[in-house]
């Protein structure tokens, strides 16, 4: 697919500094306040966001078929709720606004006030998360757990390449880069013990992973083909699937994860659009064996990009932990979503699938603490001294991710989050 | 405590049927629409609805501290978010219109005007759900799964008697009684088989529970006690919780129920307010071992509510094929909430949380046909001939509740659902 907006050749009068994420091909989608202005939504450009509540208001929208001040709102979901055409159109209007060819907003006298200082904004949720569903598609995560927990010889349950396992999770404490959690409390039976006992997890953990957003409805008892999928997808954000390693051993037979994961997941503020991310498709692994038709699919359907954990203790130097890449899936999105629908199940606008946690087939690659640490057997050097087995109080997790090619990187910024001792 | 409106000398001058669960002690808050009239909010009263939009409208409400028509919208969020204390007190005023004795919309010459036949009204889903999570909370249930799936002699697993096992479900796919579904396709591995196949559902299945909406957040990071549950809660539906069992049983390991669920849940239309259900509390069974402290609690914290499961086959006679009660809980909803937030997990206005199949002691009590007709092994008799084993195309599935004492019964009408082919 060719996209106008995603042309390499293409620069913006607004300054985008070497290296930036932001450059004129990404245009990502997010939702900020700042002290001066009430939360609405922007695209960012180099250092700064592009306010479009204002770039509406002024009239520079006015034939791209808009006909409300969605960006007005303090969430995406009505404008994505247009539809994928409706948000490729206004993202190739966006291109054109802030291309340096083009005068429209560049030679306006008050062009200033429509551009906000990243540093100067505060970023909220992009969405109002209706349905959050986290998925399981990383075979490397999946032999790690299924190793660890289970048998090496057959780490791998027989569902695991004939399904993209996945589950229900909560959508209300899915949070945006830049608020802290409180460590979570909760049941453990100790090791050889009778009886649970309660108290802060001790072990605490992140998960890598990367989610997408849905624009799009199928309508109850209706299914969404492989082919289908991508008309249903906005975009992608990181996404940091907290995890508290001995409230979930405890509780999870034979119902799934529960407090051991709702107590928060963070994600990136800025939500990378399906169409800036057309350019790093890649193919995924073969699957073997073949799966069932409906999860079979045309072309490549892996998107490269790279993943990096940083965890930044209190008041010490940061440490990278995990390299990976989005590209390490067994199951791609269009598969997910064709499995979550095709029982009837309905998709909303503004639905949050995550991917699981994304391990790439090294060590060094994997993506959380559990399989960097092998279940805390091998602890984590640390930069300036120190080590890691699991997520200590005052620890801060960022991660990063950010798409490279023909000169152009599409990042997508960080998520962010500092871990606060439990109460 | 002592509630008014819940006084069994109180009668209404709208004419409520003898056995009617819609006296003037029950007054249930629902959805609805005509013909003539936009979606709205009401309260069943005998055979009629009060249209509360209209009551608000001529100024009926002035004194109630209501400052916006939240009946005027076509879901109750907005509603129940002011909490239980200006919940109570509409539905003491409500009451009060009602009574027999209060001349104010009595004896208005306008007052045929604001009751709407119920034979007139389409009922529609009376909240927006939030979040929803099942628990599993009926020991008789937990042991009939486990009895059949597992080991007879350890049908519980360890964690069941320290913690009320839960899982996150799907919200999108809740629906109000009346409307029918389709029955699900999915993945199935045969008996014996090495490779899954794809198609319709064969063990369809029903399981009976019921539900409560609350009405009050308790924000990131902090927890609600048992004490404090009651507070955020604001009533009670009746539950079917749709389930195919030969879908589940393949999916589910190791993160839970997924597509065997997510397909469709249906609720009864009138949500029964914890107010009205004061008089039903009861003390539940004794629960050994000791649980930890957070779980433990004062009072009677079950309700004795009486539940009934008919399957009415496409032109066929119903047949009645459980008798259960919402008292048969090892858990108790203040349990369940003190449990889901204990790790900071936020509890948002308008989040549903069922019970899990509420399975009574004896085989005709059990509340699914899983263990009705014990895994098939033993077919229900059909009034009218036939039998069944799992639920079959055409058959419509009624679930009715009701509680009475002192010649009050507080009824939660019903969820009906027609299960047609699948495409």
């Amino acid at each position: 697919m060719i996209i106008e907006a995603n042309n390499p050749d293409l620069y913006s009068w607004v300054q985008v500094p070497d290296r930036s994420g932001f450059p004129i091909q990404n245009l990502p989608f997010g939702v900020f306040k700042t002290k001066n202005l009430s939360p609405r939504c922007g695209v960012a450009i180099g250092e700064k966001i592009l306010d479009l509540h204002r770039v509406y208001d002024v009239g520079l929208l006015n034939d791209s078929g808009l006909r409300t001040n969605h960006f007005a709102k303090n969430t995406l979901n009505d404008f994505i709720g247009l539809g994928r055409e409706a948000g490729r159109g206004i993202r190739n209007r966006l291109s054109y606004l802030l291309n340096e060819q083009n005068a429209e907003l560049r030679d306006r006298a008050d062009r200033d006030t429509f551009l906000v200082d990243q540093t100067a904004a505060e970023m909220l949720m992009p969405i109002e998360v209706k349905n959050y569903t986290d998925f399981y598609s990383s075979e490397q995560h999946a032999f790690n757990v299924g190793s660890m927990f289970r048998d090496p010889d057959n780490a791998l349950l027989p569902n695991w390449k004939h399904i993209p396992v996945g589950y229900h999770g909560r959508a209300s404490s899915i949070i945006v880069s830049g608020n802290p959690i409180k460590r979570p409390k909760g049941q453990v039976m100790p090791e050889g013990a009778d009886m649970p006992v309660f108290g802060p997890s001790r072990l605490l953990d992140f998960e890598l992973e990367m989610a997408f957003i849905t624009c799009k409805e199928n309508g109850l008892g209706n299914s969404i083909s492989t082919a289908a999928a991508d008309d249903h997808i906005f975009g992608f954000v990181l996404f940091n699937d907290w995890s508290a390693r001995d409230i979930q051993k405890w509780e999870y037979v034979p119902l799934g994860p529960f407090l051991a994961k709702n107590f928060a997941s963070s994600v990136s503020p800025w939500i990378v659009t399906l169409d800036a991310l057309e350019p790093f498709r890649i193919a995924g692994d073969t699957q073997s064996p073949r799966v069932l038709p409906y999860l079979q699919f045309q072309g490549e359907k892996n998107f490269d990009i790279d993943l990096e954990v940083f965890i930044q203790p209190e008041s010490g130097e940061v440490t990278r932990v995990s390299t990976s890449n989005f590209k390490y899936m067994y199951w791609n999105v269009n598969q997910q979503l064709a499995h979550h629908s095709v029982n009837g199940c309905n998709i909303e606008v503004g639905d949050m699938y995550a991917s699981g946690t994304i391990s790439g087939p090294t060590a060094d690659s994997y993506g959380s603490m559990l399989e960097l640490s092998w279940r805390g057997t091998k602890p984590l050097k640390m930069k300036g001294g120190g080590e890691r087995k699991f997520i200590q109080d005052g620890d801060t997790v960022i991660m990063r991710g950010t798409a490279e090619r023909n000169g152009v990187r599409i990042g997508f910024g960080e998520v962010s989050t500092k871990v606060l001792p439990a109460d």
